[in-house]
């Protein structure tokens, strides 16, 4: 798949209920950079990082013009990768009560306009919104129920993340959300494939998962990775977001006091104002690939 | 994205609960031929038509790089098109019965074997097999949870493939084993913007969604659009596969007797031994794009 542009490609790196989809483009030129895994959030799919709702770039096209193999996973028990049917069969045939089905996570769009940060109210806009909120319908098209209420504790993402890292021989790789941390809990199983770790928005006290916050174990190996965690802007205007904002500045400070090089990359305090919670889909969703793209050269390439 | 090759893409052309993701990919210099949408059978998704389980080149690349515009949707309630909860989330609730849940469609690795044609009993190949059958297991990674029970009878993916071949000023529709008639579905909808019908091993008798087989109204509106079926070789080792090919070949007669443009290309007959269902992926799928993209140049570019 190196010869050309792998238009459209996948490798699954999973067994049964396990099994993970993920896309992948690699650029024509042997890559001198380290690949990377850009990873969805809650109720959506890896679609995420394709054309943005209006229609420009998204992320996966951009990191592969930018000399980077993009693979792009659909979590397990999401769209592509498909989910562990037991459940919902066993109650059809009274095996098991109603109570045993998921709860299954999903969100409208009025919901999404004020918790994603578009704006103060359902719609209207911030005055220096970035989220192309024209297309804010069409954003809405991308959500899909989320039954990762189906998965186990131990998400098997995490170590579906983790071996993909190893067959990779190396990346970094990226969480969004609902999968901030991801990234970290598949170092936390196996780092040795995992060459940098960017955290969008999660939680970084494992609060998504009702888990405990890392331990000081865990935050020493975490201090042997490069860490990049990323917020956008109007944090203090969604009740939702202060508490994970702090929560991933407290991570960011433990990880570089256990000698680790962690950065938070609050969007406006690099100058850029008014992004989303989607901010790999807003209107300057190229500027913040390039801050990534700097820490990726600088932190975690300029390192090896 | 009509500025290089636009890598990974995606546009919905529907709502809520009917939507439907489609991926795209547009070579990069302004396509001569008609847009080509490619869409999945049972249990799969748009992956159907990426790499093979054993890595090599799939056809949505294949027809990109064969100067066409390609366009894989996932149908609607599957994989990154989500499906609508509503049932599911009554069933918990307890505001309906258990039995009120779909029957969720899938298939072993053991029957795929077999119904699939990859040979005589499962681990067994067929002599002539074409099918990669040392990489059965990545293609079993595929199969997801099948939900189209949960859709109304009239599939909201026919009024979307309608919708799409019209949002792309004329495009060819393929469909594959219970999509395989979709593509007629469409283009009795409405056929303004559908050039071509290809239908690979599906149903032309409607036996897949237990509706009454084409009317003869419906044989002569599917009459002006030109019809391309079909079917891979070993069809009389399996019982399911004689009473499929034998209703499509009684449709592709009634077609012609009305006046239109059918054609069964039964592989073995076109000199290509040892076809399996899921042709697209066999160790000779290109060649069998070869004729297909044949047949688009001559009987339905050719026409134009």
């Amino acid at each position: 798949m190196r010869h050309g542009v792998s238009l459209a490609a996948v490798l699954t790196v999973a067994l049964a209920v396990d099994q993970m989809y993920v896309q992948y483009q690699i650029p024509e030129d042997d890559p001198r950079h380290l690949p990377v895994v850009l990873l969805h959030g809650c109720c959506l799919s890896g679609k995420t990082y394709e054309t943005t709702p209006d229609g420009r770039m998204g992320w996966s096209e951009y990191f592969v013009r930018k000399g980077r193999a993009v693979y792009t996973p659909d979590q397990v028990s999401r769209a592509r990768s498909g989910f562990d049917a037991t459940t919902i069969n066993m109650v059809r045939l009274g095996t098991l009560p109603a109570s045993a089905l998921p709860n299954i996570f999903t969100f409208s769009h009025e919901d999404a306009w004020t918790l994603f940060r578009f704006g103060p109210s359902f719609g209207t806009a911030f005055s220096d919104e970035q989220f192309p909120v024209n297309a804010a319908d069409e954003f809405g098209k991308q959500v899909i129920p989320d039954l990762n209420a189906l998965l186990p504790a131990l998400n098997p993402t995490y170590a579906n993340l983790a071996a993909l890292g190893r067959r990779l021989k190396g990346a970094v790789l990226m969480g969004h959300s609902e999968s901030g941390f991801f990234p970290e809990e598949a170092a936390l199983i196996d780092p040795r494939g995992i060459k940098g770790l960017v955290s969008i928005e999660g939680s970084c006290t494992r609060s998504f998962t009702n888990q405990p916050p890392p331990t000081p174990q865990e935050i020493a190996k975490l201090a042997t990775i490069p860490i990049l965690v990323i917020f956008g802007d109007h944090i203090a205007d969604s009740p939702s977001w202060p508490p994970l904002f702090s929560g991933c500045q407290q991570f960011v400070q433990a990880v570089n006091a256990a000698g680790g090089d962690a950065m938070m990359l609050h969007l406006p305090d690099a100058g850029l104002f008014g992004n989303s919670h989607m901010l790999m889909q807003d209107k300057n969703n190229l500027q913040v690939a390039d801050l990534i793209l700097a820490w990726i050269d600088e932190r975690v390439e300029g390192k090896q």
